[in-house]
């Protein structure tokens, strides 16, 4: 992915439009490193018209009296004089031969490997792009987002004619929005117009330094006169002494790359020191090593350093190395890390809005993102509110806060005083809701809690659901099964566990049903008085990767409404809560999970997913019923809840543009083909499904040491056999510990961007294991990382 | 500000370079409206070069047959054929008479005015801009940025020609960044480039509809001749039927316009049938006049509609009118809403990362942020570490998880079983850190307060400050002054008051410390035993805007500490947590409020002004001492609290930009000016010093309607005298309702951009109404408002 030498000091060259003189300045570069004794390679990744008048053809011809210092070379040729992606077009005759992103990338990543793997002494590499910064490369995909996931530092050549300050500027923020390092503009001085003595302090004011240039002597109509002409103004730029010539050019570009591998290099140390991490004992954590910095991150990847390789004395290797986000940054990535649509929603609204005040008050993007979530989203078929705020767990404390309300005023007459205080929530033990107070008070005393922790509830042990030597097994408590030691039932398949309404009359839902009543009944007597059901449902995350039997959960919000669900306006029993944060929105494989459970939530909670993995934004939907229970005429009695930025239009404004992306990624061929595999036997859709290989679900299950594994969607959880389970259990860590290394492929590519051998980042829950991929991770990378999952546990 | 008006549709159009062919196709825009018997107005507001060449004698050549139809103008003419803002310079001679920014966007915003107040039948005006999108304007600032107050619906003309397709979408892109509506594109058909075949589907995709035209004629060198080829070309590109055409385009900006206003019509009554606000008893808030619809927002104002202009038949009056954003947006605003240097740091962090995993890992934004907080920022001099979280609530528990567990560790003998879950916080009566229920949990039980509420500590009653008759008053409540009913004592000055060092041997001091300390020792005999003391320093904001008596807090700190305070390196007595949420970052107009209280905290918390107004972040930072109470080798023993957007690089590089632009305010003239109003009689610095005018606030501070005053920073507070106080209390928002109008200035320009006549938007805790500036509030408005205030209280 993206390339850094220590020895190798490469740089991309992109023009604010075309004809700017990107191919002169990039032959200055490149003859300007060449007088200074140091190797140079050019690369013209693609190059089309006459062969004659290819730009690696000029850098050839004014460079030959350097001898071997200057080396250039094109990979892509094509005759035709147009644009890129027509020339590979003509060229192909088959859109099929069309060299695609993944190839001209990986090309262009193994030239600088090669390139950085030759050298003996510190060289340069300039790399001139085709045309302006937003010009198609050979797929069709324009160049700034195309050459993106190398990352290369970048110097953009500006526009010195007429219009140049515009097309300049426009250009500086094109490279902006895909997050490049610019470091350096420059111009021609072209006395005219002088676009520079308005570019230089405009972008000084922005931190990046501008550079300016003789001009070119025109082209004269005899060859050898201009060979001449042509050369000498080569050598008195790159002798010229000037402050901003090419010397000072030379000189910043080393020190910039020198900053930044010192910076690089500094970055651990200074994380030591002022850092304090969430979930993380920084007294386990205090070697340099221990730190990941992450350079910058494309797709499925961060680009990080390898440590070794600034430290040691491994000029020749490259500094950054793809990871695998395998907790797709603790389950926040939708499409990948730094997604253009996403920046580009994020700007637009901030452009057009900012933030702006929300109550009494509506944008556009919040309304809109709200009518869809209530209408046509996890709201649909009951919501008829939605209350932002800012995570997962103010969301939770928002819900909470709301059931207590509503069931509060349906029993006024027997909660006077104290008794309000005194409520609490039926859940299941392992729940998790987040790490705000409140949102723990609704969950069990654990390693997670606080002092000020008061665990208000009633939790039960649910049965849960896994894969086992192959088998589909749920595991039934003790207390449930009335045996000490539990008991397993073996079932069908995954698709007939998930198939509640049919399971609805099996002898185990009546024993769920029975042994549920029997609990109630005995809280009824002396337990908490309970004012809210509080479920995750499916999947208890943070509790350990839990796939609670639905069947459960199912027959439990029955029981506690006191009838078998259906659409009602009234919430009935206790209002009930779906924590979907973490389930909610395509992340296992459904928008929501009523639906499978057939039943609607009174309230429910989405977050993670909902802003596409970019910020923070949480929002808490909720049936007319509940919000009626605040609706009055005293302004007491208003839901007094509500962060600064509530609502923040970039939050909404992402979430709407990560709902129109996931109803395309939900439509994609990717997702027809994994659901496919976890079809039933019979051929039919399966309940559920998910994106990693059934076969290697599997087969996984079946190894020496796994207890039990479980996928579903995006995820997959490994429970390793372990004695001492549980949260400061370190054995799925340790044994996964080699997958962070870079595996040596060889002359192999790997699926990352760019080819490298890559490591892969991943999260563990004491002795669980899990994975969690984008909603539209290849197939092809998928792949390898269950390979590599494999090798670590069977080796 | 923003120009809407029902029958006369407005469009800008911007140029993806100079040479694109703007003005033809400009002038073929207003020859297709006169065509369709519309009236139309050009507008040319800059024209550079000889007057013969002017765009708009073009049009008004051109558009001769239409007679009446047509007319067209330019605002500002020179006659240097060079970029306007040389032109200016040129012809200027000094660099004092170019118009600023604010006089060119009056300008025009005054001709649309005028226009569309003209008008019976529904009308179109056309305004065309110079060069290219980013192409510097008069006074130098780029086109994009300098009409952006004007918010006008956009048409880019796209660039046909080689390189046309890159600067095309990084025009479309710069504005994005600006949050422009684009109601179109439109490019020639250049038959060679076909530029359009590539934009098309690629707009498409983007929701932005691309129309293409046929090129005009090679100009003849014969004018005659050329006019009449000229002539018959817009004739046949008016008249052609194509499915792209002028036609098609005609109807498609119709559709737009209507389609806006509809939107705008329809908003109220969507947000009272699917939002939940915050903070809002909805069952007040019933009727669609109640619903302020923001359509953008642009320094300090809101751009809101004007409901009566939908729903009646006032189509010559502007739908949106300006709103000051009076409560900075609930504290956050830092600079004006939708600031370009904001959104390109979001945007750059977007590109470059999107979100990554932070614990264990490591990234420039969130590392250069921390050392900056922590060693030149509000944690100078005391703080050791810096805790990412994602708003000020939740800063607040993770700060109040470090000190009860800081505590707990000192004293765990005494700590046993369930006396961890009854410790306690002190702090003050009035204090407010958040909506979580944990962070509720540190203040008394309130209005705000919910079912599962446990006011865990001891609240002392402050005295506090204000400005009562002209006088500065410090109040002493009942306990503390040994009489039922509170006592008075008059200061010299707020700077006498604010100069706590002076102050600490006075008998004033004296008597807080004893009182503190009886207190306290009565509370050792039988109250909650305290684990922290959590304070808001100098004002108590959601409390009710409660300016304490720094000296009372100074001394609190004192005697809970044991010591008179200084640098220490471990806590003492109590952790001491600052709440800064609201008064850090120079919302007062300091920093941290150390410096003046003479004391560090242990522990801190800063969020709103943090991100520039823009996004949630927070940050909590802590002492050394504080951090050490949780590094152990044991992982439980970690802080397990961490949202899953942890110090998100978004927000980190805007709080990075955010804490470079409070650099540049706090050194600017206008601060400088402000402070110099505050100063001591004799000359010297006052200690506090306000935005707001010290005469102002004196006078208001005399009203019959006001009980008390107080300001710092950008704060005015104004208590008003109300039998009923109390948060339910309606009366500091009957009083002002007046200032939510447009008053009518007459044919004066007011000082919102644009000059439209424009409404206050402010927020009430009560019987108290507060205003809130930006740091960068310009002095003209912020006194406007002054006068706007005057007169609703004095009326």
């Amino acid at each position: 992915m993206a390339s850094l030498f220590k020895h190798l000091r490469v740089h991309q060259i992109f023009g604010a439009n075309t004809d700017v003189g990107k191919t002169i300045l990039t032959t200055a570069l490149v003859l300007a490193s060449a007088s200074r004794k140091t190797a140079v390679h050019y690369l013209k990744p693609i190059s089309t018209g006459p062969l004659e008048e290819a730009d690696d053809h000029h850098v050839k011809r004014y460079g030959r009296h350097e001898g071997s210092l200057i080396s250039a070379e094109c990979l892509f040729r094509y005759k035709e004089p147009v644009s890129p992606h027509l020339a590979a077009k003509l060229s192909s005759g088959d859109e099929l031969n069309i060299p695609s992103d993944e190839t001209f990338i990986n090309a262009i990543a193994n030239r600088i490997r090669r390139c950085a793997a030759n050298i003996r002494e510190p060289a340069h590499m300039y790399i001139e792009t085709a045309g302006g910064i937003h010009s198609p490369t050979l797929s069709g995909t324009t160049q700034v987002d195309c050459y993106r996931p190398l990352f290369l530092p970048t110097i953009l050549v500006g526009d010195s004619k007429l219009g140049g300050i515009s097309t300049t500027i426009a250009s500086y923020e094109a490279l902006l929005l895909r997050g490049y390092i610019i470091d350096a503009i420059i111009l021609f001085r072209d006395h005219y117009y002088r676009n520079w003595e308005y570019l230089n302090p405009y972008f000084l004011e922005r931190g990046v330094e501008l550079f300016v240039v003789d001009p070119p002597p025109p082209i004269l109509p005899d060859p050898s006169k201009n060979f001449t002409i042509t050369k000498s103004y080569y050598q008195s730029i790159i002798s010229s002494e000037e402050e901003d010539g090419m010397s000072a050019i030379m000189n910043h570009l080393d020190t910039r790359h020198k900053n930044r591998l010192n910076e690089l290099e500094s970055m651990p140390r200074r994380t030591l020191d002022t850092i304090w991490w969430p979930f993380v004992q920084h007294g386990s954590i205090q070697k340099e090593e221990n730190v990941t910095v992450i350079d910058s991150a494309h797709s499925d990847f961060f680009s990080v350093t390898r440590q070794n390789t600034l430290h040691d004395k491994l000029v020749n290797e490259n500094v950054l190395a793809p990871e695998f986000d395998g907790s797709a940054s603790w389950w926040t990535q939708t499409f990948g890390h730094a997604h253009p649509a996403l920046t580009l929603a994020a700007a637009r609204a901030s452009g057009r809005y900012g933030h702006v005040m929300f109550p009494e008050h509506i944008h556009l993007p919040a309304l809109k993102l709200a009518e869809r979530l209530v209408h046509d989203g996890p709201g649909k078929g009951w919501a008829s509110r939605a209350f932002f705020s800012d995570n997962g767990s103010t969301g939770m404390e928002v819900a909470l806060k709301m059931a207590l309300r509503a069931f509060s005023l349906r029993h006024k007459y027997e909660l006077e005083g104290r008794k309000k205080k005194e409520l609490g929530v039926l859940g299941l033990k392992g729940s998790y809701h987040g790490d705000t107070i409140g949102a723990m008070d609704a969950c069990e005393e654990g390693v997670y809690t606080c002092e000020w922790h008061n665990a208000r509830g009633y939790w039960f042990e649910p049965p849960t659901v896994g894969i086992r030597d192959g088998d589909v097994i749920i595991s039934i408590p003790p207390a449930l099964s009335g045996s000490t030691r539990g008991h397993d039932t073996k079932a069908e398949s995954l698709s007939w566990v998930y198939d509640i309404e049919a399971r609805l009359c099996s002898p185990l839902a009546l024993m769920y049903g029975s042994f549920i009543q029997q609990t109630m009944g005995k809280l009824e007597q002396g337990g908490p008085k309970l004012a809210a059901l509080v479920l995750e449902p499916l999947v208890m995350g943070a509790g350990g990767m839990i796939f609670v039997d639905p069947l459960f959960q199912r027959v439990l919000i029955d029981v506690v409404r006191g009838r078998r669900s259906g659409p009602s306006s009234e919430w009935s029993g206790l209002p009930v809560i779906f924590d979907e944060v973490f389930v909610g929105l395509q992340r296992i494989g459904m928008e929501s999970t009523s639906a499978l459970l057939g039943v609607y939530p009174d309230i429910s909670v989405n977050a993670k997913v909902l802003t596409g993995g970019l910020i923070p934004l949480a929002v808490t939907l909720a049936s007319h019923s509940i919000f009626q229970a605040f609706f009055t005429g005293n302004k007491a009695d208003a839901l007094l809840h509500g962060h600064s930025y509530t609502a923040h239009p970039i939050g909404c404004e992402v979430a709407n543009e990560t709902l129109s992306l996931i109803d395309k990624v939900t439509a994609s061929k990717n997702w027809k083909a994994a659901q496919a595999k976890w079809d039933r036997p019979d051929g039919s859709l399966g309940k559920v499904w998910s994106l990693w290989d059934p076969t290697f679900v599997t087969e996984l299950s079946k190894l020496e040491r796994v207890d039990e594994v479980m996928t579903m969607g995006c995820v997959l959880s490994i429970h390793l056999k372990d004695a001492s389970a549980g949260y400061s259990s370190n054995s799925a860590r340790a044994l996964l510990e080699p997958l962070k290394r870079c595996m040596d492929i060889g002359p192999e590519l790997s699926s990352a961007p760019g080819g490298a051998p890559f490591g892969i980042h991943f999260r563990t829950l004491g002795n669980v294991a899990y994975f969690m991929t984008s909603l539209n991770t290849s197939p092809s990378v998928i792949s390898s990382v269950e390979d590599r999952i494999w090798e670590a546990i069977t080796e």
